[in-house]
């Protein structure tokens, strides 16, 4: 497979933690691994924050700070070669190994914000601000990155000189995620209009 | 978050896999957790597969039949609520524990192309049979569920009175995920043209 090893391009990390927005993070206990899915969002500074419930068992653990990796994965395309062996994806695959840890409670709110900002860019200036019980139930960890790699397939099919010369087709599927039409909740009132974030979501 | 337990349900299970198509895997060595996507497909059959590189280190691992934890998550749309709080995530999230065990050679063509065709439907039938080495160069396993559980998040913003009467947005974006035009290869013939299983990728 055409990959390349970016190790230590950090700015493809960063778009792709933002283009993501998800990360797999997997953790051992007793030799038993486990694996949960969690929002992610990556600091202009670099700081790589995880949140979720404090009732959230899983995360409770991560949160004491034993050894996790993480994984951050898009798939990008369909690589369709001339053979089913040779056929692929185009993906961006980042795995990531350290410790998490709580951020200190004075910056909590800052961190929830470029969370929300990560998901719905532009969202954090049109809500309210968190309330203090919101903050308290939430658990806001950073992810103190110890090592990485980032792998990168963006090739064409790679098919020997006997496939090429045969009747099979062959190229690349480009993989688009996109924001449908938003959905009004039922219980919005008919005069609150769709709010900018929300709109650039949609035309992207 | 409004989220269902829909443990049993297999039929539910079976539509996430063929949506996502990707597992991030888990396992741990020595107390250290180690995480990787991988491309799996369910068979009509229940059995869940996988497929990777005889080349690739922590698969090789993994077919020894340590324990392992598979992740499969779709992200489905973004809940946007009235405060960052109640935001949330349309989601589809399966974690399933067990072992992994190679695929018995004389099976082993079968499964690859259970693998092919979860990926590009009806590609199979278009391309010409695994070569003897390709299929020695190919690990496949097959994941031996032990347990396993699937949670959905499918509801509206959850607001409160107060958030609800003020003048904040609220709603969902349905999240899509397609193919774009084809793009063939480089040297690919010109009087080759686009087969039915791309056409109806880009088309769906």
């Amino acid at each position: 497979m055409p990959e390349r090893f970016l190790d230590r391009d950090l700015p493809a990390l960063r778009r792709l933690i933002a283009d993501v927005q998800l990360g797999h993070v997997s953790l051992a206990i007793d030799g038993q691994p486990f694996v949960l899915p969690i929002a992610i969002a990556m600091g202009e500074d670099g700081r790589l924050l995880l949140h979720g419930s404090t009732g959230s068992r899983w995360l409770r653990v991560i949160a004491e700070g034993v050894p996790v990796a993480m994984a951050v994965t898009s798939l990008d395309g369909l690589v369709v070669a001339r053979s089913a062996f040779e056929s692929s994806m185009h993906y961006r695959s980042a795995v990531l190994f350290g410790r998490c840890a709580p951020v200190p409670t004075e910056e909590r709110v800052a961190a929830l914000d470029i969370l929300t900002d990560a998901l719905i860019p532009g969202r954090v200036a049109e809500v309210r601000r968190p309330r203090a019980k919101e903050v308290a139930a939430t658990l806001v960890l950073e992810f103190a990155i110890e090592e990485w790699s980032l792998k990168r397939s963006d090739g064409w099919p790679d098919d020997d000189d006997e496939d090429v010369a045969g009747p099979a087709w062959a190229g690349v599927l480009p993989r688009i995620i996109r924001y449908d039409k938003a959905i009004p909740a039922p219980d919005l009132r008919e005069d609150i209009a769709l709010p900018p974030s929300v709109q650039a979501l949609v035309a992207d």
